[in-house]
Formats: C-alpha cells, sequence, structure tokens
C-alpha cells in the first residue's frame, strides 16, 4: 500500500506549564507521516526553507519517509510559537509566520501519482484539491481542517470535502462546519457534505467515530503527565490513516481498530515535546498500549 | 438487598433552548431513587414542605420506593431555579430556596437501620455523616458532593470521605478538590483520602472510573435530542448504585456493569423535562440500551 500526504513542515516554539521548547520540529505532516510511519509507508509532499537543517531531513529519511515531495525553496520556513495553560486542549497562538508556506504550490513527483490513500492535513482547501486532482483517484481520501478555513474559506473548503470520503475535525469546528450544536446532528449535516465517514476529535476526552450506519467512542488515554499537546491531532490521524493503508481495508472494524491506534499514537505525542516521544517508540510499545485501551473500554454484557 | 438514600427532594424550575418547565418534580434524592427503582428496591430519607402534592409521592409509591423516612415539615419545599444555555453541560442557578431543606435534621427511620448499601446524595457533608452513624455500617457506602462544600466546607468534607467507600464527583470538582489540574493524579489524591473507588462524571463526554488498580471509560450515549440536564448525575448515580446493590457485588466487573447502567439512565433523564423520561420507561428499553453501549466502545483485539 501507498500513502501520499501534504501538509506543512514547521519550527515550532512551544511554551506549557512544564516547559519550553524552542525552534523544534514540528508541523501537521511531520507529525502525521512520523506516527503513519510505524504502520506503512508513507510518501510526503511539503515545503522548508533553507533554514531547513539536513538532521530533520534525514530523521524523516530514518522513519522511511519518502521526501521527494519535500520543496525547498529560498526563504524560512514555516515558524509557529504557542502556549498552553493547565487546561491542555487549547493552544493559544502567539505567532505565525507562514514564511516559504505562503507561496506553497504542491508538486506532486511522477513516483507518487498513485496513492492508494491520501491524507490532506490542514492546508488551504484550494490547496488540498490541487493535490488530490494531480494524483489518480486514490481508493480513500481523508483530510483535516480548521476553524481559519472553515470561517475564511467556507466555500473552497465546502468544495474540497465533496470530494473527500473521511473527515477529521476537532469537536468545535464540527459544530461551527455544521452550524449546528448537536453533535450527533453536526455530524450528520457534515455527512451531508460529503465524506461518508466523520472522526470528532475531542482531545483530552477522546474521538467519535460517526461512520455510515454506526457511530464508535474511543477515550483518550488517561496519562498522569501531558507535557504536550502539540501534534496530537496528526498524529492521532498519522495512526489512523496509516493502519487503514496498512490494512488496505476500509470497513467498520478497522476503522474502529484504526481509530485506537490514532489515540495511542495522539497518546505517546503528547507525552514530550516535539516529535521526542515518537522518535523513541517501538511498535511492541504501540501494541502494549492498543491493549491498555481495551482493558479501559470492556466491560461485559448482560446476561 | 437494601438500598437507602439520603438527599433532597425538590421543585425545579428549568429554562433550556427547548423549552420550559416550572415548578417540576426534582431534586437529588427523587432523581436517585427513581433511576435506582429500576434495580432495586429504595429507601428514601429526604424533607419536603406542606405544599408538596400527594401525586408526587404516589409516584414516588409506584415506583416501589420507600416513603416512610420523608419527612413533611411546615412550610415549603426546596425549590431550585436554573438555565441552560446551547453549552448543556453547566446549569446557571438563577435561584436556590433552600426552605424546609434548610432545617432539615435526616431521621433514619428504624426498618432502615441496616441498609446494605448507602447513598449520600449531594447534601451537606455534615449531615452525610449523621446518616452514615445512624445505620450499621452499610457493605457500601457511596456519596456525591458539589463545589459549594469542597469551597465552603472542605474540612467536614474530608472527613466525611474518610468513611466513605466510593465518591462521585464531577470532573472539575475532583480537580478543585484535590488541588490538582491532572485528573489521573487528582484521582489519586482523592483516593488517599478515604474513597477507594472514584467515578470521574464528564458531562456529555462520560464518565472515568478509577479502581484500585485499575481505569475504565464510559461514553456517555451521543444522543440527538438532549432536551433537559438537570439530574443527569443523580440518575447515573442511581443506575450506578442501584445495580451494585441488586448485584451484591462491587468487583471491578460489577463496577464497569454498573457505570454502564448508571450512564443508560443519565442518557434516558436527559431526553426530557423532570423525570418524564424515566417515568414511561421500562427495563427491556434500559438492557437495549445497555447492549448499545458495548456497540458504541466494541473493538476488536490485535492479531
Amino acid at each position: 500500500m501507498s500513502l501520499l500526504v501534504v501538509g506543512s513542515v514547521a519550527f515550532d516554539s512551544v511554551k506549557t506549564p512544564f516547559g519550553v521548547a524552542e525552534d523544534v520540529l514540528g508541523g501537521s505532516a511531520t507529525y502525521f507521516s512520523t506516527a503513519a510511519s510505524y504502520f506503512t509507508d508513507v510518501k510526503l509532499v511539503a515545503v522548508v526553507g533553507d533554514d531547513f537543517p539536513e538532521k530533520h531531513v534525514s530523521f524523516l529519511k530514518s522513519r522511511k519517509v519518502d521526501v521527494e515531495g519535500l520543496q525547498r525553496t529560498a526563504g524560512k520556513t514555516f515558524r509557529w510559537k504557542g502556549e498552553y495553560g493547565y487546561d491542555l486542549n487549547e493552544a493559544k497562538t502567539l505567532e505565525t509566520h507562514l514564511n516559504v508556506f505562503e507561496g506553497f504550490k504542491p508538486e506532486v513527483p511522477e513516483s507518487y501519482k498513485k496513492p492508494d490513500v491520501l491524507f490532506l492535513a490542514n492546508i488551504d482547501p484550494v490547496l488540498q484539491r490541487e493535490v488530490l486532482h494531480q494524483v489518480e483517484r486514490p481508493k480513500l481520501v481523508a483530510c483535516d481542517t480548521m476553524n481559519f478555513w472553515i470561517g475564511g474559506k467556507r466555500a473552497e473548503l465546502v468544495r474540497t470535502l465533496a470530494e473527500v470520503d473521511i473527515l477529521l475535525i476537532n469537536e468545535g469546528e464540527a459544530r461551527e462546519l455544521a452550524g449546528e450544536p448537536n453533535l450527533v446532528k453536526a455530524a450528520k449535516a457534515i455527512q451531508g457534505m460529503g465524506p461518508s465517514t466523520l472522526v470528532i476529535k475531542r482531545g483530552e476526552y477522546g474521538a467519535l467515530l460517526f461512520g455510515t450506519d454506526y457511530v464508535f467512542s474511543a477515550p483518550a488515554y488517561p496519562l498522569e503527565s501531558v507535557f504536550d499537546p502539540t501534534g496530537a491531532g496528526d498524529s492521532f490521524a498519522g495512526g489512523f490513516v496509516g493502519y487503514l493503508d496498512n490494512m488496505h481495508n476500509f470497513d467498520e472494524k478497522s476503522l474502529k481498530q484504526a481509530i485506537i491506534f490514532g489515540s495511542v499514537m495522539a497518546s505517546f505525542n503528547v507525552e514530550d515535546f516535539s516529535l521526542n516521544r515518537m522518535k523513541s517508540l517501538d511498535y511492541k510499545e504501540i501494541e502494549s498500549r492498543y491493549r491498555e485501551f481495551r482493558k479501559l473500554t470492556l466491560f461485559d454484557d448482560i446476561a
């Protein structure tokens, strides 16, 4: 199987109640690729500036991420600066410098043009569609988005959603996109826009999966120390989509398991700054935490 | 088995985005008893004024709730007025008139003095202890509390907690009680105060059960129409404690199942104002929703 992702590669500066990290590796495509790399081979389309150090590229290569689609442009790499309070659910953005990302024209290399699965990370919905139209229609197209596009480029986002199979979206953003406070009704409304499957991310409360005729609820892993939530959503998406690509099966059973693998990857990612925890992971730890999720949620039927 | 509850019986006036209910039957002990009555026989200790209509007493009797311990005092019944916005998670209290509840001295009738299980609903921790000390030590003592007592009568609450087996508490209140933002750490701190088992209620996000050496996560049922959240926590407690009393077994397996029955009762309760939905329930519906919770959370192990 083959998985293609387009998104951002960035430098993040993050402050949480537990510490500070300056100019560390970040970006939606970075977190996604790294998490997905534990399940399948990933091809990356993104842009960095001439300040992007080779060691980060080497790291991605060490995770067997194909970086042929990683453009290098004169200028600086995308930079984000944010802060979290004790309520780690929401980041306060202090600075955003798009830099080379501002003029990003995604170009899908020839060797990438027949992906089985495509993940459109959280970027301009116009760019998401441009990537989608540069490849043969994949068997599965999943995408992420955020309030910035829901508010600012709604019509374009709706056009993108019409071509997408799975949307991953935050709870508040799902309500905003649907204009509906009830989450079940909001999910139905969004499914009506195109994606037959919807994953609603709820931070420390886990995730809901809305399928064609079922709902599935996954908890978050109750962690004693959450260090830095940056990239949790993208790591979640990486585990989720990576597992699906590996299974080559998108049925109800696989989607539910994939949600748990997504939750597993997110739970590891928040245990340290940047991609530090994911860098030191091995697959046995992932399996072991998957089984912890089983224990966390299993209860007996009634007689 | 026998289950004793002490708490409030009240008239509620509630406004939600979906309607208004004036002077309807409410109160923690009322919701609790009604929910628990689907699982076991309940004995009620509470106080009402001389304005309390016989029809409400008849209703409780029809649910086989023993009302020998329901005191009638000259004066008005406890009244609460509240409002919910589209975020149905938190009520805005508009008015609280304690009325006869202000001078409430719980008196446990002789026929109530050997309960197997005791539930101390959300009242003054001093009164909770007075009830506990009027009965033979039950096999299981569970209690509820709220920010009002955590802030205002902390020392008394801590004394009560030292004598309790299970505490049910809201998420924010657990953090406040423990003085700790991380929920896992907060749970450990509270378990150190006495209750070996802790149930953290998270509204539309479900509940967490912290046992002696395990954690269990239960989702809330994704409802398309939540009408009125009043009494959800007490209905939850009623299903949870009522099931445990019925099982006469407080092991890990039963506690997990009990959490689901609690969630089932809460999910029904919010579908209508006051106790209207619980009034029309039958046990088959409860079992059927229990199985819906299984479908909602079950996923396959990895090979």
